[in-house]
């Protein structure tokens, strides 16, 4: 899966040199960002089965930067990849519904319906409870989308929180949250391949973890980052892709889009480089 | 403290009357929440101390539904009050500095620095530990801003997770939240009246844990959600103003938005009475 975390600050060349040459900066920049996203779809997507937007780099760009996120869903469903909005979203039930109709689902106004983003699935914030992640799966489940809470994730401060033992059982507090996942899963319909609607984003740098997962959440489709820049391997991971290929979505970001400044050759074909070299271990282990 | 949570679906009749006659749905849905959202603030704003949007609600109308945020944003300021983005963000370091960016920050481009929500302050979730707190803390005191981090929220699910039992010591895991926003708190400057620039989301649905919450953070701002709708008392607070006045911010959206629909008379003559009522009662206990 390609990440898509644009910085305005480190965009490919090609994608500056195609930005209206004047404007405000904020519709200038999107414009770039927009360009760049769109090449390291068409350059790595063929590699991929999924991008992961990180909206927060979007929305720094404003309302511009709404519209590129937009264009590059548009885009990446164009190219026939799944889009996984990673907008880490929790909150009380009336809003989360909302946040459900920003990113899968439709908004009904006195004008007419308002599509949100179009994504394919998104990932939830679970600190807030149950009934704040039902309205996140119902809405997903009527868009036919999915939803993935973060279980453990694959930062060092993960441990401050994620890893505390909680006083019922000793278990780690991720271990009841990848028990809510499995319980909001078993509510909704049989997925293909046997797997659920909703997933688990699991961080790849820590690894000795991922088979302890894969027993509470045996359905899961698990949500791995944390590869390439962020230290996490790709041949530690055997134990996602127990239920089959299709039970673990490797994530690489800034490896791929960066990937010429390391290898060198232009950011298009380093980005499919590396996209390909990612692909072929993680289909190694599955 | 107003609430900006607009629903297309339930603005008021004025609102709708001013949107453009033609257009794409987003768009004339966008432009009625900004009037909307510019009269509830005329109306009960002088009764407020800070405005409080919901982003999930602009959000679902895309592009759009930005742009009438920040124009929301920018009325709340120009009438004097403070705005806290209510995003509840949260995510890996490099991404939380993002979400700083856009929310009080600026992003630099190569077209020049783009300025983001221009919000006092927002709402942060604190699950993926210290170090995806700190870029939020570090990117808001660049800016003079405040961040205020979930410990306890006012949902009932809240008792899933944020009330489960450490091992460690038995107490609750939202008085280790409390205790990391004390420990951020300390790490800034010293703020006017001896509070800190880190504060705290507590729901004001549990007071018996308000006074707890004052004992683990005592310099902390509280931010008291839950008021009316979600069926907290103002008068269970009093705990959090111990430090004063400006210890507590005590949130009601529903409530005011749509005191016609009980009370009778115009919306904003509505609006502007419950939000004096709430006031009144809050500073009878400061």
């Amino acid at each position: 899966m390609l990440g898509l975390d644009p910085d305005p600050a480190k965009l490919w060349p090609d994608a500056l040199a195609q930005a209206p040459a004047d404007g405000p900066p904020a519709h200038r920049a999107a414009a770039a960002v927009r360009v760049h996203c769109a090449a390291l779809i068409d350059a790595a997507g063929p590699a991929c089965a999924a991008v992961k937007p990180q909206l927060a780099c979007f929305e720094r760009l404003g309302a511009d930067g709404w519209a590129a996120l937009a264009a590059t869903v548009s885009h990446a469903r164009a190219a026939g990849l799944l889009v996984i909005a990673d907008a880490k979203r929790g909150d009380v039930s009336v809003t989360a519904a909302a946040y459900a109709q920003a990113l899968v689902g439709v908004t009904p106004t006195p004008f007419g319906d308002v599509a949100g983003l179009g994504a394919d699935a998104f990932t939830a914030n679970p600190l807030l409870g149950i009934d704040s992640l039902q309205p996140l799966v119902d809405g997903a489940r009527a868009a036919h989308a999915g939803v993935f809470v973060l279980v453990r994730t694959s930062n060092p401060g993960a441990a401050d929180i994620e890893d505390l033992a909680l006083a019922a059982d000793g278990g780690a507090l991720w271990e009841r949250l990848a028990q809510i996942v499995a319980q909001l899963g078993d509510g909704g319909p049989p997925g293909r391949c046997g797997l659920d609607d909703v997933g688990a984003v699991v961080g790849a740098t820590g690894p000795e973890h991922v088979a302890r997962m894969r027993e509470l959440m045996p359905r899961a489709v698990f949500l791995l980052p944390g590869i390439g820049a962020q230290g996490g391997r790709v041949e530690n991971l055997a134990p996602a892709f127990a239920p089959g290929r299709a039970g673990g979505l490797v994530s690489a970001s800034r490896s791929i889009a960066a990937a010429h400044e390391s290898g060198g050759g232009s950011p298009a074909s380093a980005a499919r480089g590396e996209a390909e070299r990612l692909r072929t271990a993680a289909w190694s282990l599955s």
